[in-house]
């Protein structure tokens, strides 16, 4: 276990020599390739207000090496105009995704630590600070390493498994490994036969361009599907069980992108069993999913596709963002610290996070 | 009841005064509403291939009234170089789409009736034609509105009711009025109170470009939403009943529009009633689902929008354009001749058929 056993995608690092961060950039993502260094904090800022760099966890990483970053450029050998300058590249960091959760966490406690430093000089201070980011990627990696080794349960050893996943929960979406496609990778690494039926994600198909990208990448077998060709796939046996990320874990139901419920009602349905792959961070085990608002979305990404118009003009939409999985269609989550089934083990989470 | 009282869209008519056979382009559509007339077998084979005219009811229909245009435009008097230009006229609409079963079924019944004749003299047999598809494009609007009448019982007259439909079940199909979309307009028509959320359907998004595209040209309230965004509306009691279409109901199951069966699974789980609308030439009751193979489609449909590849180069996909739902997932068929509950019910159609 550990990043050393990694051969997955690399969703951005810190590169010290330059220093810069470098990153994949995801909107060129399936038809190119390419890594992109951020030099300073404006190509930072306009990589993950483009988009260009995203999802929670990476998010969360971003935020923490931007602090870093500004450290190391910084010119200032003195504390209060170094402290000053950090506090305005925090608010210019967090004032480009201004409800991501992830982000504000990763600036944060990279910032905290300057703070409580205040004491010590300037040059300490902004390797302690590269340091600091660099252990939120690395607890990033050792987290979805950790639910790739407790989902390997699900693998055995000498049986064909074929996976249905839905959305990305994969590398791209964290520093790399990734949660629902970590189990996988984990269990393809340790030797175990993995095939996928990665469903294509309607409407903003994250499935298509990020999930089928990354394991057809990494050499493990996928098929690409509509959303609504998983059913039939299910009746014709060819499905073994569902692995999905989640977005946020309430005391009675899963978040996840939507599409996930309808996998669960299948999966019930034809017998099958249903994992969520998720850290403990995704756990809000005091809310309950009446407490929740559903983002709703754009009408555009229903009625539009790659800029056209594939719907008449003026019919009203409804564009859900995510969707709720009572926990009674729910066999498993897999954390880093290891299998839950809630509600039954709500008294593990509390446990493991004290 | 009767065509009199339709409202809806004329998908395609004879214009004996051109003559020509006047149809909407389909092709065109949502973006652009416009009726074209083929003054010729070139221009109506084009129209067939190019899918401008689509629909298994649709494509009978042009069948008959392209045998009915050949002969008016024929201009022998003579019987045997008349059957002669007729026979040719026959292969060369049969060759546009050669696996279309109602194609043949509209050209043959018309060129049947030539041969029948073969004693009468040429101008009154060219009428008898024109009739001929006439009495062809006239059953399938009788019959979309029995569909419609029969269908009416399930919309209270004092209560709002909410319909999920899937795919394209509606006039664009046929000549006019539809089959599930006939019993929704049938229901509107005699005053009840509906609103109808339409699943987009993926692949190739039928339910986007057509069904709400039908739906808001008649003023009836629609929303589009993708395929799986069904399930989390029927979890928010947001939908009272899903009717769909069928390309072909076995003695055990229906074939419909991949889709199908995970709303038929999810209306289960939720309780809400499952209909399907469709004529009694769908039913093949002889056969049995496992008896038939289901059609897999182009991957490019899949892998591809609007000519933008959406998934990386080389990822294998799996596109059936079909599903297989259980007859035990049925609340019942409406037909042109009433509800049917198979199995329990295939005395009916056997006799229905007789």
């Amino acid at each position: 276990m550990g990043e050393g056993s990694s051969t997955g995608i690399i969703t951005l690092f810190f590169d010290e020599a330059a220093p810069g961060v470098v990153y994949i950039d995801q909107t060129l993502l399936p038809g190119e390739f390419r890594e992109r260094t951020a030099f300073d904090i404006d190509s930072l800022c306009r990589a993950i207000k483009r988009l260009e760099i995203r999802g929670a966890p990476a998010l969360g990483i971003a935020g923490g090496y931007g602090m870093a970053l500004g450290a190391l450029l910084s010119i200032h050998d003195e504390y209060i105009a170094f402290r000053q300058e950090m506090d305005e590249i925090r608010d210019i960091l967090r004032a480009t995704r201004p409800t991501a959760v992830n982000l504000f966490y990763g600036i944060d406690r990279v910032h905290s630590l300057l703070m409580s430093l205040h004491e010590a000089p300037v040059h300490i201070i902004k390797a302690a600070m590269l340091s600091e980011a660099h252990a939120i990627a690395q607890e990033d990696v050792l987290t979805c390493h950790a639910i790739g080794e407790h989902g390997l349960f699900l693998f055995p050893v000498d049986t064909h498994v074929t996976v249905l996943t839905h959305c990305k929960a994969g590398a791209l979406a964290c520093k790399q490994w990734g949660t629902a496609l970590g189990d996988i990778r984990t269990a393809v690494g340790a030797g175990r036969s993995v095939s996928v039926y990665a469903c294509e994600t309607r409407p903003l198909l994250q499935g298509a361009r990020l999930t089928a990208w990354e394991l057809l990448r990494d050499n493990i077998n996928v098929t690409l599907i509509t959303d609504s060709m998983a059913a039939l796939l299910m009746q014709q046996k060819k499905v073994d069980m569902v692995i999905v990320g989640a977005d946020r874990i309430t005391s009675d139901a899963v978040f996840n992108k939507i599409g996930t419920y309808t996998h669960a009602i299948t999966a019930q349905f034809h017998d099958i069993p249903f994992y969520i792959a998720a850290p403990l961070s995704t756990f809000d085990e005091q809310a309950k999913a009446d407490d929740i608002v559903l983002e709703e979305r754009s009408p555009d990404e229903v009625l539009c596709f790659g800029g056209e118009l594939t719907a008449p003009v003026g019919v009203p939409v409804y564009n859900p963002a995510f969707d709720v999985t009572p926990h009674a269609l729910i066999s498993g989550i897999i954390t880093e610290y290891g299998l839950v089934t809630l509600p039954k083990d709500i008294g593990k989470i509390i446990s493991w996070r004290s």
